[in-house]
């Protein structure tokens, strides 16, 4: 008989709900996806993720320890509550946990996305062997979570990790929050795109110019990446600018936390060893000099399947 | 027989350590200060803390729980060992806490003074009602604290807590520590004193103006608090764009760690409800929209005997 132990995760998105058995070891045995019908609300969003539990279950032999949601907007521990997830109208409250409790009869834990990342890392992946940790998700917006002394740091209210929220100029870039300098207004897709487009007229030179004007490739930050990879002048110096100002704004956050290692995740995070040493660089220049020398960056390690993943891994820790 | 309880606290600063016996209640009850002696190095230093405490303890027939420390510099909390204490030269490392523990045979608690300044409202002050806070203490630096689930947090070596070197501005002015852009450099004592010098000759009609230049007073924190009372025009200016700068950099704290309540202490805090004003207005306006409606922004409670008081309340505190 074998020891190891399974957890259900459910990666609840505002297009697809992810779910999946997943071992205590981060392997995923069995997956599915199912839409998870946000227009039709809450209620038939909550009906989804039964549908796709029931499933995972219906042919299952292995011994679940508990089920992980790791759900958008803001997480409310006692009873699960997810409430306002930004991309999931009419939702309001929903005590999701307390009703898949009920339903399935296994503990529930629900958490929000982008601290279930950060979990997931530090119980599968490249946060492990860290007590404290900074994890940063690049995508359209830059997401955060905190690990302190080895358990999600939530703030008042569940609300912690804003890292993209964090502000590196107080003059600057217009966010989304609508806050000058946000982080996530210069370390976002968005931005990363809208600087290549606005500067491409005057960067005839470049592979990029050449690959989006003459053969209508579509500008996104892989193509930016490849581009980089190709030693394209261009690429490079919108990656370097990139990562110095996502560095100068971890270095503010670092001096305040005295956490020493960051895990960068995301697609951006592709970027690879380029986009990770100009961080760290950065990062090391412009921290309180004790702190220099302990500074980490490291590459998430689940990737793809991050979500479910992180959202299992609630299981393991709480568990 | 009364049931109030009492520490010692010691407070070490560069030039003197003053020592106080302080009830549970937060009352100095006795008090003494000695020079530090500093430039005769460690040893004259520890003599001269065991000097004030024999002191202290020589008459007193109260009943003694503990000694409390505040000690510039990075305080180990094992050992009670104080590290590279900025203004106390050729100190290195010295375990202050074990070698007081061994000669009085109470409890020791060392902390770092602007922590143990935290702990004091927390114990004694504005932070009482308070699970989580920021402690600012505005002075020639900028010094913090936070008060996270009623706990200081200490961060990976204890030395969490920087406020002062949070940046505001990636490309802006340049601080003491060799950085651009942190709130120290915007909400330092230099600063406020340096921009009214900067722009004095072209505010020939400020109170200021008169004051600095025909009676021959000397420009200080305090003086452009007092023209600001009087409503000089400069004055008020200049204190709403200080106040500004420390709500820019408070915002970007605030959404990081989710915790809505800042206590600022300091000769500056003596500003008043300008000043305490300004910076909750534009925290509000700076922060992400859930968390406005929660934020408060509170005067620190201990003022003068802040350093005595916190340091014997690490001793309530813990003990």
């Amino acid at each position: 008989m074998s020891q190891t132990k399974y957890a259900i995760g459910v990666d609840l998105g505002g297009t697809t709900v992810k779910l999946g058995i997943v071992s205590d070891k981060g392997k995923i045995v069995q997956k599915i996806a199912l839409d998870t019908c946000a227009l039709d609300g809450p209620e038939k969003v909550v009906k989804q993720i039964k549908k796709g539990i029931k499933e995972l279950l219906g042919n299952n032999k292995r011994k679940i320890e508990g089920i992980g949601v790791g759900a958008p907007g803001l997480v409310i521990l006692k009873k699960g509550t997810v409430e306002n997830p930004p991309n999931l109208p009419g939702w309001g409250r929903v005590q999701l946990g307390k009703r898949l409790e009920k339903e399935f009869n296994y503990p529930v834990f629900v958490e929000n996305d982008a601290n279930a990342a950060a979990v997931g890392e530090m119980i599968f992946g490249a946060g492990k062997k860290h007590d404290n940790f900074i994890m940063v998700t690049l995508g359209t917006g830059v997401g955060g979570g905190l690990i302190l002394n080895k358990k999600v740091y939530r703030g008042e209210t569940g609300a912690a990790g804003e890292i993209g929220h964090v502000s590196i100029n107080r003059e600057g870039r217009l966010c989304n929050c609508g806050m000058p300098g946000c982080i996530e207004a210069y370390a976002g897709n968005n931005h990363l795109v809208n600087i290549v487009n606005e500067q491409l007229p005057e960067r005839t030179d470049s592979l990029l110019y050449k690959w989006i004007n003459d053969e209508e490739k579509v500008l996104d930050p892989k193509l930016i990446h490849e581009a980089a990879q190709q030693d394209d002048k261009f690429a490079c110096e919108v990656i370097t600018e990139f990562a110095c100002n996502l560095g100068s704004g971890l270095a503010s956050i670092i001096n305040l936390l005295d956490v020493s290692t960051v895990i960068i995740g995301g697609g951006v995070a592709g970027f690879g060893d380029r986009l990770f040493d100009a961080v760290k660089d950065k990062i090391k220049e412009r921290v309180l000099k004790p702190i220099a020398p302990r500074i980490k960056v490291k590459a998430a390690r689940l990737k793809n399947e991050a979500g479910i993943k992180g959202a299992s891994s609630l299981v393991f820790l709480r568990g």
